[in-house]
């Protein structure tokens, strides 16, 4: 085989064999085949596509090209969640001690922020002695001995999705909907769980910034999840405003903490209850989804998840007072509200800029070398269709470094747009793709009725 | 600016501004832009394409990016002539000494073999003593001295064309007509002169396949070439066979020579006196193509032609008597005729394979470290439209290494079809694209009434 080859053959548009796909994949982890021969191939992926099979066959190699964790020593169907990537997304730090708290084992292999996105791994480490890097005899021990862990990812973690990664990062090869695909669905694979309940986002803060192309992945990705014989399920959810109201690093956990109380905001209350009850079903812990909301419900009303959270953080080492209060985490020490500018309603936020923001105070990265400031970050006081009096609140900044404040606040107030006419709060979640079929809410106002419904239906429990 | 976002832009199938492609060709040829980024970049180019103010401005970039040659020292306007690349195409032999020996300064860089296709500078060297180096300085001597100079293209030559051009050969990003225009004529705008005249061929031996796919070229070349202030034109020829009967070094200058000595094919002829012709046009020396082509048949009549060259192959160190004496060039010991295996007609003929049949007889290179055979090459006894009796003399092979004669006896065999309907034999000059407009005559049979007239044109004069 001849890379030239390959390369002529996907830029005139045909199709790759899985040999191919897998000599290209183990060639460029090698060495063999130089950076130039990939990127130019990357762009001709980019531009001429991949069918499903093809991207299945490079989600395979990738997830071959390192060590698959074997995670046969934990009993039972173990479950696994992944987000493409939002702003104050901390789902995860609620749905994994939910679903634990019901017995469900919970393998959790996270990230770090990137770009305007944050990462759980970053927002975790605010609280004080808390590891994140295990080996993967410390994360299989702790994931029997709690039900579950959530741990960075290790450098024998699909390899050669890491260096395709940082070639495309270079290249302007990122947004190819196969190569999105394939390096999620890699990692996924590789880190062996038996159900993989993915999160997907569409709006203004979220890569995939339509519902077309947001369930055209999702929908990709499950195609390949159950192709490698994993039970997968996508939940299409939104992100044109940031979930819940706390976008930070320790101000992030510190809203989790708070929904694990049982006082945390409706939305993300709402998607993570949604996520979590797809891993109790795909596991077979709960018949439905009206059963596994139910259950749910129960582990915050009788305080098992956040036992279970406290439990966690314990036993990977961070002082589990923090879970019991809250209010000790990092705080920044400069604080700076930003007042309304004119009265109305919020029409409109711009969900990356509000990411952008958190950025700028010293919430995320940016260098690779950078270090987070993990007081930094900001709590929204107006959310889409609230009404805005002049001068009132609309969020506050925290950072410990207060020349960062000026920026930072006027980014976010060009973030949000105060209009004269009220505009729906746009719900939640869109709907969910399994393996066996699919849901889609497109219109917002149905939307509406089906979340009603829903809620209903786990209020009637 | 950052490659990566005019990678991204290209990629989006945006347009490029002149200070944008300016900005890539300058850091790729200093390295700032990486061999990785670059390769993405050409791929985005290759399946989204570059209009022509894109094309031009990356010729006028990758042309500036070393020395432009300046010719004021040498008298008057100067011509140039450039073919795409053929099998057995030896018409710079013949055109260069025609014109000069009409008081036509011809300023000729050319290159050495690529691929199936022969080199003008291979074909020189195999004339004992001639030298193709020159500096800059015995360059503009020799054409004062002698009204003409063939050397072989210097480093300071379009620098970043040839590093880009190393790129493009091994990421499969060769095959797109502005790569392909603006790598051809970036150099012919460096080398200097006022006249250039394009051969662009079509047909199996060809780069470009397609009639079609050769006037897009040549239509695009001559657009670069006169938005550069170059007179311009590009005859469009065929290449379904090749031209004249000999391919190889050693055998193409005799079959040059003797085209100068009134001896030559009449294909070849009238190739060179239709590509002669418009230099002679080009720079003023004729009023119009019927004058030239007087002029030209009137330097071989008078044995000009063939005094010029002998005079250029001396003042560039070469032994003259083998232009007296042709049948004293190199000529492999090893020979063996290729006999018809079924009588009927020639109706078709593989042009690339003949010339990878003389490659394999050792008159090409296999790398850019092997040495040529200036005795290998075949002589065609049958074209296109001949009819042939089983066992009649089709081509006769010559090579110094015994061994290589079956392999290439055979591709050659493969390369011809003969079958039992005669075909029209394909004239050879499609047509002419010029700054003022063009004719293209695209049926094979107006094409030879289009060649007849033109032929009893010159027989009239």
């Amino acid at each position: 085989m001849k890379m030239y080859d390959l390369i002529n053959k996907k830029k005139h548009g045909e199709i790759l064999t899985a040999e191919e796909i897998s000599w290209i994949v183990n060639g460029y982890l090698s060495g063999e085949i130089p950076d130039y021969q990939m990127s130019a191939f990357l762009m001709a992926v980019c531009l001429k596509g991949m069918n499903v099979r093809e991207t299945t066959d490079l989600t395979m190699a990738m997830a071959h090209s390192g060590d698959i964790l074997d995670l046969s020593a934990i009993e039972g169907k173990k479950a696994d969640k992944h987000s493409t990537g939002g702003v104050g997304d901390k789902t995860t730090l609620v749905i994994c001690p939910m679903a634990a708290a019901l017995g469900v084992p919970v393998v959790k292999m996270a990230g770090r922020g990137l770009g305007h996105t944050g990462g759980t791994i970053d927002k975790l480490e605010s609280i004080p002695g808390l590891r994140t890097s295990l080996s993967e005899e410390e994360f299989i021990a702790q994931v029997k001995r709690c039900g579950m862990a959530i741990v960075g990812q290790t450098a024998q973690l699909a390899p050669a999705d890491k260096k395709i990664y940082a070639l495309r990062d270079v290249t302007a090869t990122v947004d190819n909907i196969s190569l999105i695909a394939s390096s999620i669905m890699s990692k996924k694979i590789a880190a062996g769980a038996d159900v993989i309940v993915l999160d997907v986002k569409t709006g203004s803060g979220a890569f995939m910034q339509t519902l077309e192309e947001a369930c055209a992945l999702a929908r990709l990705m499950v195609q390949i999840g159950e192709a490698a014989g994993r039970r997968t399920c996508a939940v299409i959810s939104d992100m044109s405003q940031p979930l819940g109201y706390a976008v930070g690093n320790a101000i992030e956990v510190d809203e989790a903490i708070r929904t694990l109380m049982g006082q945390g905001p409706e939305d993300l209350l709402e998607a993570c209850i949604t996520l979590a009850s797809y891993m109790l079903t795909g596991v077979g812990r709960a018949k439905d989804e009206a059963e596994a909301r139910k259950l749910l419900m129960g582990t915050i009303r009788d305080g098992s998840a956040l036992q279970k959270f406290a439990q966690f953080v314990r036993e990977q080492g961070g002082d589990d007072s923090y879970v019991f209060h809250p209010e000790r985490l990092p705080e920044g020490s400069c604080v700076c509200e930003l007042p309304a500018w004119e009265g109305g309603y919020v029409t409109s936020i711009r969900t990356d800029e509000v990411g952008m923001a958190v950025q700028e105070l010293g919430g995320g990265r940016a260098t690779k070398e950078s270090r987070i400031d993990f007081g930094a970050g900001l709590k929204l006081c107006k959310k889409l269709g609230d009404s805005v009096k002049p001068g009132e609140t609309v969020a506050v900044l925290y950072t410990n470094e207060e020349e960062k404040l000026k920026d930072a606040s006027l980014r976010l107030r060009n973030a949000y747009t105060i209009g004269p006419v009220p505009a729906e709060g746009k719900s939640h979640i869109y709907g969910v793709i399994t393996g066996d079929g699919e849901t889609i809410v497109d219109e917002v106002t149905e939307n509406a009725a089906f979340i009603q419904n829903r809620d209903q239906e786990s209020r009637g429990q």
